[in-house]
């Protein structure tokens, strides 16, 4: 036994273990029926390669080739742009199987094989490495072609494609200098078409871009087919790091170290003639999602004359009519491809002499109609059950069925960009200011809200615009919030615009002025913003919407309610399938004319009895809204919030409006002036509002909690059931709490004991400061429930203030310091992980503490999601997010019981 | 054995196990050389019963009696105002072991027991029920006293004594209306003083007495002993919810559930003739700490007589002469007490007839001074170690003794008071600008500079000014935390003021007018305003201060360092034992006549260009800042924090100023104004300030790295040992640290490389966001050091600007609802668990994370033991503040290490 232990550890010892490992897989093959990889290696093989491996596996005719890994392209980078170990020995052995299953050879001037090299990542990704095809040919080779073809034109036809591609894409050569020399021979000949160069022409054609590439380049085009191969698995790898797709993977949140394969395989040509050509197609429309097959093609050509647009691609009964068996092996194929995959496909194929091939196929981009269509049509069809149903549409998407959109037909004049506040598209004549919005919109005129940023009192004309646009501000800025609750598309934080609103323009880039009166169009899903009308179509909310949204209600847990101010918010939130309302923002009442100038009365007055008489004259108003409010939503909770903001956000700001309420309020305006400017705060944020102003001037709250349960108790008279929630904004300290508790219990039982009424109300809090959240152990004693208010909880845990984050929070994201924009998507690990720490130290003392969130997040997918996963109850968003919430809630569901399930499996 | 058992839970059910229950003991005997109590059941007995029992038990003579206990008065609350069951019972059966030691019964005509009837808290509280004396006194026992002293005019003088206190004190009578009748006495008699009354005179006294009474309260003065008692003991108790006491409590932290002990103890008299007297003393001088015992007396007075200040006590030498045998044991039992307490004591005594009976002992009150030498001295005399003398010192009363203070015997008109924010007093005229500050500092005159509120730009003013007073603002406004660096006397936040800066003066209540010039006289330690020129003392800062702090250091763990900004501060901090710089703000530097200039060229600057120009400006006044303050740290390490605040803080406020700059700068008024109020932010706290300054501005911080490290390699070549510690601030996520490190170090490598120079440099963060401590883990890892910033982080936190505090956090510590402003004190359950976590999460990662704290909290003696408690290794406070965390941290030390040994003990 020793002996033996000793003598391994010395063999050990005497062989270096790295020369001994064989080389790692990198290459993966497919061909003759048959390959190493599937449509689940997606990740090694990027999207492309797992498709041709599937599809190979199918036995659906593929020319023969293989994938070089994403690993090798990783390896690469890392070892400073060397090919990792053994990497080009299996790109040989592989290239000797190609030969093999095609019956051809690399470079052999007598039966030459030739093969195309495209770049294919996880996902599709443009400014990634287009096509290089023909590789392979070189004087000797090209005779081989032109002798196994019969078609001296042809050969020549690819070999100047091939210099070309090779030149630009591999080489870096301005595509323009080939491109030039071509025209030039064409209007020597005087003709339009390549198709119309006779074989002399190319001979010519070809000479002279040899010149080209040797004058750029400095050396001979090459000659030897295994040095274009590698220069060419070297230019897709370095596509990964290009400008362009770097940008692209940046816009989409794809990560830097995804690598990318790259396909080297057979070439099959679709311009050896008239039973030769090339298509592209999808399965299902993928603009209505229509059943029925959407594909084009183009007879006698290669792909790239599809892509490049040179001739208009024909209808896909051209195919059939000029080459029925290839057209019915397609169409079988396609069948075959989608019963496969379970949805509709995107598929690229050649047909050479007759023979069909098929050279792509991936799951098919589409509208958000068609997705549902097909989601629910599938579903019918019995290919895919109503979980996969849900899970396969973007939630995010869903946005452009609620909302006006552009025609994407449509040629607009894009002048500026803004952030994208509030989705759909909006025309109309710009106006400067609220009232101008309000007169015309008296007048049945469409117009366009410009402002350098809003107030509130700016409400009126945003809610009589068709749309706003703002010179400043972030995606929570007021004119956004406001924007989005109202389900008014708006442009907001648009730099490029300068406002001159007396003078009555405005200057885009000191370049375009637009003047009063001049129309515009903004699209608030993309935040463009467009000179004149654009044509716009209007959404569907039937049929298969309605089925998707019924089915996502199954399987969600979360219930989702809506933030409301008005009663027609209600209405409208009812309809979208709000469950409640999360969050009434009682000052959002308080901005109407009649009533700002109570308001203005009660802040400005100097003792409490001055305040009480001001609140007198609101509380009609305010009971009569609850009226509405509950009405609408009978039998279904309602979270009043009372007074959060500060109270100088409601005093007036001009010369005349200060006239004014000084006449009606009978003080001189000095006073009044002397007041509005003790109310100034250096960061009105983080002070004095919130439940700080209801425990120092009690009366307010009083006045709402009275308001709220007389509405309450006057419906319950009329058999109207009605859930009130009353929640204290702005808690920091449990003690805050208990005072505002009992403040509310004693005027509730007041109220209850006056109408002899048992409505039921309960009694909760906002979660917005980080104090609140870290001493949730304490605060849950107090509160029937939470609110999570991740607006001002993403502000307060980041230091941010969104009404100022725009003067840095979008380099931030643009360099990649943020992957998203927090106001936007929960930022989990800081905010996320102390609502998470909230929750379970609140449930921990009260079990059935209701949970839910109100901020902006509550209609964002990702941040749905996260609330599903810690336990929330529901969520509240601006009505038009609602279906967006439902959906989102389905899929966390569904996620997280498919988690769930392959944990159990474990 | 089961009959028995049987037997038994019958008889357990027969009886009512209330009754059976031996009730609690409510009351503890003391008396013949033996009490039930003892100094350590202050709790129960409050401080005045547990030196009694003490007392009595170390063989003082000491009158027989016995306390209700603390316990006693809460169930007397808790019950509605009845005795806790049992209580009355044990009253009466001590009366009766009182009457058997002292030989005497209570309520007896011929051998009248008279007794006293004292409060006692577990903490001396004024507000408390004062002494009830000579209860027991009918017209039957006076009869029996007068026989017992053979002194008429005694017996009728302790009459009229008890009808007034009970009255007055029990009963609530107006205590004017006894006086004035005495009063009116004595004018018919045409005498001065009480003992100038005859009998016949008192006896009228007396009858008079009886008469109010009974008008007052519509009953007979009570003749039954027992109700005199009973009454007194509910007077004590109810006492304890009295307005004063209540408010006190309020003032001192003090929690309501602690309840007060009452005291009844046998009579014995001072004034039976001159044989006899009282007195009252301390065992040392409580104001200069000299060991020499400090007492006063008066001849034939009772207790009452000293405090009430009708009669001037004589020196302790007057009881030498005429009662040599009660001053020596005087001196004995002083000395005795004094060598038992370990400290020095507050004692009162009376001689009753020759004979010595003491009182009360306790532990005296004393000045910052006499602390410090009686602890000092203590250790010396072997009496206490030096732990116990550490231990012993308010950290916050050695404040006193760093600044100049008010004379405590000046007679001083308060005339308005604010926050107290900076300690020590200032006298000077009053002036209304900071340039006009300036100019007066200039011709030598002292000033105060008044200002509604301070800005960066009144710096030079403030520097100037011998105090500072701001009408609006908190403990942590601007002018409170540049007045705490410069350790400069500054009261902020003072509403009363109203302050008309151009036509130079202001108005306190509308009612007194304070002109320019006009002197008046600052406390802020108090945060009073006192009008005209009050008499100031000057610190002392060595001997025993010097020793306490010697000592302190032995004891530490935790070391101390400096927020300085200048040179000056430095040498200041040195002064003050300061072991570093601990945050050093750049920005402060940036103030400065010449240098705003070039600060406001670099902020107004429309590209990268203009402002690297400006920088080039500053560069070298920044780098000859820090070689002063390297040169005064030579050897210590100095944090050097990276502009921090919003640019706009730096921006002209005036049309001049305005005017001034754009003709420097060569551009349009217009263009800087548009640029000045592109700059205004709605929330600067959180808007585009710290390292997003840094990022989006990269220019500033590689100028200010340059500066840093040119200064340290300079000094390096110098053989001057620097220690640079470079801190970026208002990281709220790793990337932003991740960058600004990269910048830092960049700079730093290239400055090195051209001094060739070795200077070590470290580089941290401040941690002063929520979301930087909830991702500690992240940021550790990027980070050599943490410096907790608690002021921005309570803001975030708590949501709550400390410039806007002003209008709710006052109301807000007065409602109890916060027990401490969170800007002073840290906010342990809420920014203190958020520090916990960060230095968990940080350790955990990087195990020799250099942890620190330079917050205001810094010199906060509670919020320094914090600091201890959760690990930090240093803490820096503003120069002055320096001993007060010195002497905090050993403190804190000393007792963790306590506490640590007594676990270790369980």
């Amino acid at each position: 036994m020793t002996k033996v232990a000793i003598k391994k550890k010395k063999s050990a010892k005497l062989k270096k273990p790295v020369k001994l490992a064989k080389s790692k897989k990198y290459v993966y093959f497919f061909g003759s029926g048959k390959a190493e990889g599937s449509s689940a290696m997606k990740d090694l093989l990027g999207g492309k390669g797992a498709g041709l491996a599937e599809m190979t596996n199918l036995g659906v005719p593929v020319p023969a080739g293989f994938t070089i890994t994403t690993e090798a392209c990783n390896a690469y980078f890392e070892s400073n742009m060397k090919y990792p170990q053994g990497m080009w020995e299996q790109v040989l052995e592989n290239m000797k199987r190609m030969e093999k299953a095609m019956g051809m050879k690399f470079g052999d001037p007598d039966n030459p094989l030739l093969v195309s090299v495209r770049s294919g990542a996880k996902f599709s990704m443009p400014g990634m490495m287009d096509t290089v095809l023909n590789l392979g040919l070189n004087p000797e080779t090209l005779n081989g072609l032109i002798k196994w073809t019969n078609n001296e034109r042809f050969g020549y036809d690819s070999y100047r494609r091939l210099i070309t591609m090779f030149g630009s894409i591999v080489m870096g050569i301005d595509r323009q200098k080939f491109e030039s020399t071509l025209d030039r021979i064409k209007e020597e000949k005087n003709v339009h078409l390549d198709t119309e160069l006779d074989v002399d022409d190319l001979k010519r054609v070809c000479e002279k871009f040899k010149k080209i590439y040797k004058e750029e380049t400095k050396s001979d085009f090459p000659t030897d087919s295994y040095l274009q191969l590698k220069l060419a698995i070297n230019a897709v790898f370095g596509s990964w790091f290009g400008e362009r797709a770097k940008k692209y993977r940046k816009l989409h949140g794809i990560a830097d170290n995804l690598g990318t394969a790259c396909n080297i395989q057979s070439m099959v040509f679709g311009n050896i003639g008239e039973n030769s050509g090339t298509g592209v197609g999808f399965t299902r429309d993928p603009s209505t999602g229509q059943k029925k097959f959407f594909a084009e093609c183009l007879i006698n050509a290669q792909g790239e004359d599809v892509v490049a647009g040179i001739r208009t691609p024909l209808h896909i009964e051209e195919l059939k009519k000029t080459m029925p068996k290839a057209y019915s092996d397609l169409v079988k194929i396609y069948q075959k491809l989608e019963k496969h995959y379970k949805d509709m496909l995107d598929i690229e194929f050649t047909v050479q002499e007759k023979k069909l091939y098929m050279l792509q196929t991936r799951v098919g981009k589409r509208t958000a109609a068609s997705a549902l269509k097909i989601a629910v049509d599938m579903v019918r069809e019995k290919l895919i059950d109503k979980k996969t149903a849900i899970l396969r549409i973007d939630p995010a998407q869903i946005d452009q069925l609620l909302h006006p959109m552009i025609d994407p037909n449509a040629a607009v004049k894009v002048v500026a960009k803004g952030l994208p506040a509030s989705p759909g598209a909006a025309v109309g004549k710009v106006v400067f200011t609220a009232d101008d919005a309000e007169n015309a919109a008296a007048n049945n005129e469409k117009v366009i809200l410009v402002r350098t940023e809003t107030s509130p009192e700016d409400i009126g004309g945003m809610a009589a615009a068709q749309g706003i646009l703002t010179a400043r501000g972030g995606m929570t800025s007021h004119a956004a919030v406001v924007g989005r609750g109202m389900g008014k598309c708006c442009v907001v934080g648009c730099g490029a615009i300068d406002i001159h609103e007396k003078e009555k323009y405005f200057t885009i880039n000191d370049d375009i002025i637009v003047k009063e009166g001049d129309s515009i169009t903004l699209n608030g899903t993309t935040g463009e913003v467009i000179l004149g009308e654009a044509q716009l179509i209007t959404p569907i909310l039937k049929g298969d919407f309605q089925i998707i949204m019924k089915w996502a209600d199954e399987f969600r847990k979360l219930r989702v309610r809506a933030n409301v101010d008005t009663p027609k918010d209600a209405r409208v939130a009812r309809e979208f399938g709000a469950e409640g309302v999360g969050l009434c923002r009682t000052e959002h009442m308080f901005f109407e004319a009649e009533r700002i100038k109570a308001v203005r009365e009660m802040i400005l007055s100097d003792d409490k009895e001055g305040r009480e008489r001001a609140l007198a004259k609101i509380m009609p108003m305010q009971k009569n809204d609850f009226i509405g409010i509950f009405t609408e939503m009978k039998g279904l909770p309602v979270t009043i919030r009372l007074l959060d903001p500060p109270l100088h956000e409601f005093l007036p700001h001009t010369e005349q409006e200060l006239q004014e309420l000084a006449a009606d309020m009978g003080v001189s305006i000095e006073r009044l002036k002397a007041k509005n400017k003790a109310l100034h705060e250096f960061n009105p944020m983080l002070g004095h509002r919130g439940c700080r102003l209801g425990i120092t001037y009690p009366e307010i709250y009083e006045m709402q909690v009275r308001a709220t349960m007389e509405a309450a108790c006057e419906l319950a008279q009329q058999r109207i059931k009605v859930i009130p929630e009353i929640m204290i904004p702005l808690v920091g300290h449990v003690n805050e709490l208990k005072i505002m508790r009992a403040l509310v219990i004693r005027v509730a039982e007041e109220v209850r004991s006056k109408y002899k009424t048992r409505v039921e109300y309960t009694v909760g809090t906002m979660i917005e400061l980080p104090r609140a959240a870290i001493t949730s152990d304490e605060i849950a004693a107090h509160a029937d429930f939470y609110s999570f208010g991740t607006n001002d909880l993403t502000q307060t845990v980041y230091g941010l203030s969104r009404d100022d984050a725009g003067r840095f929070l979008p380099y931030y994201i643009d360099a990649k310091i943020l992957d998203d924009d927090p106001f936007i998507s929960i930022d989990e690990p800081g905010v996320g992980a102390l609502m998470k720490y909230a929750v379970e130290k609140g449930r921990a003392v009260k079990k059935n503490l209701k949970l839910g969130i109100c901020g902006e997040h509550g209609g964002d997918p990702s941040s749905v999601e996260f609330c599903h996963k810690i336990g929330l109850n529901y969520v509240s968003c601006s009505p038009y997010r609602i279906p967006i919430a439902r959906l989102a809630a389905a899929q966390a569901a569904l996620k997280k019981a498919g988690k769930d399930l392959s944990k159990a499996a474990l």
